[in-house]
């Protein structure tokens, strides 16, 4: 068999530990490995690269992705998916693992309905897909976040400062509510939920009181329930991203004025999806890679690897990015406590 | 409602998460909150300690207990169980919350069907407790083992010697599996598979071959199929733990002989259990103290908190306890290519 | 003898390493130590605390400063000094040890001008003040600020970006300088010499042109050339300092439509200074205390403790803030090749 | 100019930093390098390997050595010199650039003194060669050995035990000084003063008084007064080592017998010698690179590159090799309350 993969999306720590456990589990099967460069990318432009056990020596606690990635969509343009095609066929790739979130596997369900034999590996540094427990990188980020969380504590209490700490998370709030909970914020603010400023200042003022300064953790992607906080200062680049001067330095600029008391922002942005991924993310990655390799041959198609409590298990591609995975906020009415 | 908290056992980041959130939930409902030190001798000897908000302060990212712990059993003199519910109706103690391992619960669970109130949360850093998907302290302790082989490998290669890691793990070698697949060992060897000397040795040799240098990683409670090995040089202690000394040095000194390569031991023993707990760790920990406080509302008793999945539920104690929870060496099959 | 201490200024790693060795050299020697709020602060409003064995334990690994901080400045009111010295006089306190940068040791200085015993310890986590080797905090915050750089290039390198990394700096470099070179920056910006965006994005060019991505590492206080960059965006606050989208983020919109490819800038900020102490920054700072009590002991007055090479001397404070510790450009001629 | 380098002796965190440095500021000289394998081994076998700017890419971060290394002395066979000298002919090598303690540095000076151009890098983990401040390798090591502290405090004070922490230091103890005051250590014993073990466990009890377990430090070499305890349990390799088993296990026994409470022992081993460096080690070994290329072009021989202050430069080898530095235990005076 001869396999091929890439990496598409946002990179993650853990990307490198999924190729690297691809190339071992198929090197020790006799299978041969290709690489593909840049996500779909490397595909439409026949940009490939052999990848044998030499390659991937070393990978395991490398961050990023030695294949690079990219945003390229190959249904984007008319002639992308039989260019993706011809490409496979000239490699004499007999079966393919895309790992991405979302977008990327969305492409590979399409492509697995076209009859190229495809098992994804899902990525989200967000942990927002849904079908799986965790995905590997979210443990990274949220170390990170904890670790600056950690740092700033001591540094707002020395100062009587309010700090406000902006991480990940577009759409789903998990990076804030894991690192807000191992942190010991004093309010975590998600996407899920529309805050009220005014239950957040209360909340700060009374964590003054106690002789502490408050930490503010928020999403990216959190916006205030009146909607008028954002209008004046976030912006968003050509992706949709909001970008330095969002949404923490927003907060932090009103909860300076209505608390009387200094504010200051941190924008965690790039720092936590770099880096070597934390032994969690490593475990799990490998597992994903092997899992991958393992289900194509079981002659399995048109499904991804998925984390369901302890063990790794295939599922359909369609169903697990049906609808993102969002944090169940009536669940977590357990840590009520720790929010505002 | 008041709430009787105590830890016993050997220690694991997160104990003090679990006291704060068991505090913290309780405080907010009304309830009150007392410690007792050193595990169950803190009851035989009524020796104990008010728990309120202050007291829990800052205790989220510090390792240990601040309770204290020890191996103290109440069932092993004649008189204990009576002095234990002496002391607890003393404080007018409705509830107790035992956060430890198999013997720690084993007690709690005969309480229980003696008619205390008692929700557990399990605590073991080996991992080994059956009934649920993890604990807390085995993220930190597979995170420092991973980071010393990260150190390791760089001095192994460049002295061209296998680097010999012993860690925790008496009955079962999940500390040895993670880190060693998170670290990337040439051999993890664990207690449930006596191990055969000779394809160490040849893995071993085979990985020189290429170049590198080998990692062998190896729970304190694994052992050469021969047996021969440790009977010369692993020594015991009164409780039967195996000390410095142990198999890990007699495995290097073997190899050592074996390859003609010079040959190392680390072993890392309490730095593994010491330190602020991972973000893992520090959510399971907080989850489980929260958990345990609602089950106590819920009217339960002689149950403990146990992850599921990415739940938290309660399952009965004696359930969780009746046996050991191994590596299954058949599901992990697909970490093979790891092993020797 | 009574010492009273004192921290003044931004806060930093290690201010709490000086004063538990201040307390901990004193008690030993059968003196007293009383602290005092929130730096000057606490002297104008005689706002102490006693400070003995039990009050310092466990500070030595703990970020920012138990006795808080301001930049209260006593001179700044007519009665300020004379209130301060009804303070020390109130609590018998025979000599005072403030720690803290050129503000708080200037104020030192006057005072010892009138007449009272004074021993500074030098802080600045910029390590701009001159007459000393290094201050603690310094050596946290690069590393801080490397291991930010170390997860930035994995992640650049996926994407093929620049990351523009904005680090602590205001007048001098030096931040910016250790943590580029520890990173392995393709290119450092200074405060001490205005930078050409031409060169800059000439450099960037050429790193993708060798197939990686480059890091920008620049000071919060560099500043361009011609001067056009920073009027566009950077902000200041009613400190005068450069707060979110200040250079950092203006320097990465000017590479991205420079270079043609995607720059995302990241702002350390707070994180850098605040956490536990790097072990250089725990033996200095406990160093610094230590020597300060010695110099007290010895009857010198108007002095700081100062390193010079492996030892630690006292230095007149007035020579020591005289004028800021820039980088000697010349003198790092020797590191050229990693600047732009 | 073509210049040879070569890493010699136990490895280090910085090695690969300086063979970046040394490669990149001669290439930009329109210098070659070409590096030898293993230490001397690689100029007495001709073992020799190109190093350009792609060669050294990513070593910054990296410990251990891509060049290996070994105990190999040309002067131990008759014919050795000669053999060196043929290979530097055949390669056309016209300066070398040693890297090592003071057995690969004594060699350089023989060759310097044959008319061999040489400058030296100095190396030694242990912070026991005279001649430089600091030498890299030694801040990470000591980091090492601060964090494993950290996280012992923990676990000793939860169960009520002693922990003795061996560190590396065979013949000075600058390790374990720092590693001992950075972690706030009770007794840090050293080579330099032979201790009371009457003395050690006053201390030890005293501190079990506070209501805290004492930490002892211990360097591998250090030895106690009456000499007995060693002869029991330690045992040494053929290279005089002093392995496992060894003084620290040995002290917790005899600690565990006279203080009555358990006693442990943690030996670090070789952790504390691989992984990535530190930002200080990785800025000194980058700046002891470039200035030994500087030294060569500026015509020296017979010299190495050291730390003086903040300045590195030239020195004399012999001078520089002709005794350890020890640790001045009078000046370290000033710490006196930290020790026993």
């Amino acid at each position: 068999m001869r396999i091929g993969i890439l990496t598409g999306g946002g990179d993650c720590p853990g990307l490198n530990a999924v190729i690297r456990a691809v190339v071992r589990k198929a090197t020790a099967a006799g299978d041969e490995v290709v690489g593909f460069r840049d996500g779909w990318r490397g595909l439409l432009d026949d940009d490939a690269v052999p990848l044998d056990l030499a390659a991937v020596r070393g990978l395991l606690p490398r961050g990023g992705t030695v294949l690079g990635t990219s945003r390229t969509n190959p249904y984007g343009s008319p002639d992308g998916p039989a260019r993706v095609l011809a490409t496979l066929e000239r490699h004499r790739v007999d079966a393919l693992v895309p790992v991405g979130g979302e977008d990327t596997l969305g492409v590979a369900a399409k492509l697995a309905a076209e009859g190229v034999r495809v098992v994804g590996v899902p990525k989200t540094i967000d942990n927002d897909l849904d079908g799986t427990d965790y995905t590997f990188g979210f443990d990274t980020a949220v170390g990170v976040a904890m670790e600056a969380i950690d740092r700033l504590h001591t540094t707002g209490d020395s100062h009587h400062r309010t700090l406000v700490v902006e991480v990940m998370g577009r759409h789903a709030g998990w990076i804030a509510l894991h690192a807000g909970m191992a942190g010991g914020a004093t309010v975590v603010l998600v996407p899920e939920r529309p805050f009220d400023v005014d239950a957040v200042v209360a909340h700060c003022l009374h964590r003054f009181d106690s002789g502490f300064s408050p930490i503010v953790v928020v999403s990216e992607g959190a916006r205030p329930a009146d909607g008028a906080l954002v209008t004046a200062t976030g912006q968003t680049d050509a992706f949709g991203h909001v970008r330095l001067g969002g949404i923490g330095a927003a907060l932090a600029a009103v909860l300076e004025e209505r608390t009387g008391r200094e504010s200051r922002a941190v924008v965690l942005g790039h720092v936590q999806r770099g880096g070597t991924p934390s032994a969690f993310d490593r475990v799990l990655a490998t597992r994903f890679g092997l899992a991958a390799v393992d289900a194509l041959a079981a002659g399995l198609s048109g499904v991804m690897v998925a984390l369901r409590g302890t063990d790794v298990v295939p599922v359909p591609i369609a169903e697990a990015t049906a609808r993102l995975k969002l944090v169940p906020l009536e669940r977590y009415a357990e840590v009520e406590v720790f929010f505002g």
